[in-house]
């Protein structure tokens, strides 16, 4: 049904194709290696940012994580809905949503990404600048004590219903969990809030990937830690 | 029915502005100083950030400009569409929304909004940096190819029908037209593009407020330069 255009690295990659799985929709995989700017790939999305999902039975292709969301939702209507039922629900998970998508990836997931992944394998910069990761360290701090304050009183992040906003917060997450960076033994809060997401089996697919050379701690995958 | 609260020089709080009007919706206009992070204002929304949007019949607050929108689009469902009628539409409008609010802004209007005014009139900063500028202006150029390409074969950037794509970039093109440093003359489809958006009785209002000490150029509100 959908052709869906990666890297397994990318957060707003994994939030679509969990999203997907929540919803039962078949979909095909293709690994982009968006920095190289494939013609055909910018043909698709003059951005050249990943994730792309082409929709088969339309023959044609939608641009960006929150756009790819909302077109999911509107047209699979009949599968359980992960934006909320109430309009003040909808409001909340689309604001969490845009927290963790845009703040907390620039603040903290895009600048350790880049230090431990891109920089690294990519243009060949070897040992990360440890003050960039500082810095990410210190946000990333804040934003994990904003996750166990919205937790205090409700189950998930918007509601007591698992929302658009847990699957992009997880997501942004468990790339930081790949490369070991977050302490868990602090967070307890988070760190439950994140198993309960991570028990769905939806969610489980995007940790069984794997990147040549960098295998992620024991516990990444897993439920118990 | 509403109470946003916006600064007349925010493209996003425009962008919200410009769409309530065109639905013909009551809203009542507060000046929020968001750098000064008002306790009240923080506790309406935790990011600080305008548009903050006060629904009246509800007593809650929605953040943040594309929530916002798609708040008042499922809210207001009897009133004009401006998501688009089909779902390649709505995924098209979606996308060019945000091209603009973050592409764009990031790349271009924020850095001339953060030299030409917001350095000068609250850090007391008094030149505007030139490289930061020449910078910004190259991007704006790419940019405003963009938009003439987009129009070619278009009476609007993702339809013949006006979309929050059109009000978003038009709201953040605004912005820029107030301190001139658009130069019109270069790029005449898109002038001729902003022309139409500005001749809707509903963008007018937010051509008509003046921040103290600084006059835009005469043509600014007008629909003839």
């Amino acid at each position: 049904m959908y052709k869906l255009y990666h890297h397994i690295l990318c957060p707003f990659s994994r939030k679509v194709r969990v999203l997907l799985a929540a919803k039962s929709l078949d979909f095909d995989l293709v690994v982009e290696k968006f920095w190289e700017r494939r013609r055909d790939f910018i043909a698709m999305n003059v951005a050249g940012t990943i994730p792309v999902l082409f929709d088969n039975s339309e023959g044609y292709s939608v641009c960006g994580s929150s756009v790819i969301v909302e077109y999911i939702e509107e047209k699979h209507q009949n599968t359980k809905n992960f934006l909320g039922d109430s309009a003040s629900q909808r409001a909340e998970s689309r604001r969490l949503q845009h927290w963790f998508d845009e703040r907390f990836y620039n603040q903290v997931v895009k600048r350790i990404l880049n230090e431990r992944y891109f920089n690294r394998y990519l243009t060949g910069i070897s040992e990360p600048n440890s003050d960039i990761l500082r810095k990410a360290r210190h946000n990333l701090s804040i934003h994990l004590n904003y996750i166990s304050y919205l937790t205090e009183h409700k189950k998930y992040l918007a509601s007591n219903q698992i929302t658009i906003a847990d699957i992009a917060a997880a997501c942004q997450i468990s790339v930081l969990d790949y490369f070991g960076d977050i302490n868990w033994q602090h967070y307890e809060n988070v760190r439950n809030w994140y198993v309960l997401v991570k028990s769905h089996k939806f969610f489980n697919a995007i940790l069984q990937d794997r990147i040549p050379s960098v295998e992620p701690p024991p516990y990444y995958s897993k439920l118990d830690f």
